[in-house]
């Protein structure tokens, strides 16, 4: 693990240009930090300063920056923007997010985690995915990481039925042969859980009749179920549903998730950036 | 003095993360020059960047941030969130300012200007305080400092009667010993003031009888009537309570005072950020 | 040529304070890129974020700035703003743009992309300046550098006439002995175009009888006509007025032309930032 505050300066002199067509404070940060720790430089563009506004497309801008920076990386609201941004492109993108599409570098994050935090022996791990499995774009990808090694894992879904995996997520589970099952409690599965995969109820994204629904936050009490090897991830920010008495529990591994995002992007950047 | 332009890089690889939840280019940029002129690297956040907005706690975002930086600079408009967020954290927080609460590094900086420009030894320094000091927050804790070293001051207190100093700050300064008269014509203490302390009388705070008050503003005529060594103090923006025709007379010290801002700031980063 | 990616360190430990009053993505991004690759640092100031609300003059305010920082670069939508700024300023200023005065290093890196472009020996250079001439700035500032050398040059416009290149230029032009046509269909002049500066229909600032006009687009068709040799420049952004099918051509100089600026902005600030 590198020792945060060391300055590897592999990439000093290099600037990676951070697009930004909406905010997303806690991606912007670890990207920032992750290139300032190699030891290059950030030129950050906002939305709202965009001369995308002037009529320009997307195309066009990115090609720009490009003449500024060695890498872009790009989040957008609007799912096809990094592919049209790579197709014009000489130098590397780092898609960090296009709408309901991906969001690449949170999956390789998770899966980071989960290694590090199970230890890199493979076996068969019990992934709990538990919240909203509908809307929450990270489960999605991380699912399909996770299919890489059918083997070595089994999945179970928890939520509300409103809010339950979609159809063709369990589709492309089936079709790698990796097993699944669906729940809606969570103490049924908290004791058979190797990692818990909790996630926020998105309520802007929710209809009507969907906005009263509840989840059972997971709590000291519940713990109590659980394995002592047991390890509580969630891509943040959290509302409620994980009760801060459990923060400082050896399980929760939720903030050492968000440092494992610091050098998985670290890793990235170096590996993408040319060397001259 | 340290020369401006020299780049001591004792701060080489760490990450200042200022989060700013209201606006302050001032105090924002100060930081920001201070780390970078130590080698070290800055993550700004802005309000309205940040996902508090979906619900989180400032106690959990500031947590997600330490995982990036090794240090936190916090603004804020509540007077408890300097408080709740190093509650938490396990790295340094330095608070940038926490509405009406304090403003501890501007209280530093204060204190190093009247020491750089009245010289190190103590002695019997008549500090007069000008303006707003009802809502000012930068004299109340300048009082507060200065009662550290009852001996060494004298304090005069000139504002209009509704915009006069708080009776808890009096007691306070009453409670160590520290001697003061308050006054409501500057020209009457003009004479005898070593350290002249002014404020701009913030507009958007006063009620409606209030905003029609006026004061005197320092003049070169007003100044005819001061000693040579005295010195001006200000810790702008200034409005009219100061012409710029004396900005280029000696005993203006208030862009003084804004650069050893900067050298207050770099002391305090390089003290509180903890060495690999 | 400066291979990109290299840090040539020479303003390591300067800092440049970045103050834009209005957006401008494309200048703030160069002129960032440019202080990051000497080694310098930045700090960027958005209007949103000023104190000039409070009531502060652009005078004070940069005058902080240069507390700060060791050169200050001003992009604002008012004329005089540049020259108020410097008035009072110790540290070198660059102009970024000021409403609809002037923006020099905009003018500096066309001149600069075409004495590239077209090699660095003189000749008979033939200078199309096609699209909105009445309100485009760039191409304003460009006629007067260009007029530093009348015998290299002629020039030819051609617009719309209500967008026609404006008597004061124009007088300009003839005081210098600077050969120039005016035109209204860019097929008529293609052929023994050497350099074709192409400038934005900026809708946002016609009148209403005005907004309905079109131009011809350059188009690989259109290119049919043209010298093998001709360069197409661009300030960019576009809108239609350049096919993208004609990217790829060597003859689109646009791309190059914005990293060329980055160029021109790095030897405009080691120039003006001075050593200790």
């Amino acid at each position: 693990m590198i020792e945060q505050g060391t300055n590897i300066d592999i990439l000093k002199g290099k600037s990676m240009a951070a697009i930004f067509y909406e905010p997303s404070t806690r991606t912007r940060c670890s990207f920032t930090a992750a290139m300032q720790k190699l030891g290059g430089n950030v030129i950050y563009i906002a939305s709202e300063a965009s001369s995308v506004k002037k009529g320009e497309t997307i195309e066009d801008f990115v090609r720009c920056m490009e003449c500024y920076a060695d890498v872009i990386v790009l989040r957008s609201p609007e799912t096809e923007s990094a592919r049209k941004a790579s197709s014009v492109l000489n130098k590397p993108l780092i898609n960090a997010g296009d709408g309901s599409g991906e969001h690449p570098t949170q999956a390789l994050l998770d899966m980071y985690t989960i290694r590090e935090e199970m230890g890199t022996t493979g076996g068969n791990i019990c992934v709990t995915m538990y919240g909203d499995l509908k809307y929450g774009r990270t489960v999605h990808s991380l699912c399909k990481l996770l299919a890489l090694r059918p083997k070595d894992i089994r999945l179970k879904f928890v939520s509300p039925s409103c809010l339950s995996m979609p159809d063709d997520i369990k589709e492309y589970l089936n079709d790698r042969g990796v097993e699944y099952t669906e729940h809606r409690s969570i103490t049924d599965v908290i004791d058979t859980t190797d990692v818990l995969y909790v996630t926020r109820i998105q309520k802007e994204r929710l209809s009507e009749e969907e906005k009263d629904i509840q989840i059972v936050n997971i709590t000291p009490q519940l713990l109590h179920m659980s394995k002592k090897t047991l390890r509580i991830m969630h891509p943040l920010p959290r509302v409620s549903e994980i009760s801060t008495e459990i923060d400082s529990d050896p399980r929760a591994a939720y903030f050492r998730q968000m440092q494992y995002g610091l050098y998985v992007r670290m890793a990235l950047l170096s590996l993408v950036v040319n060397e001259d």
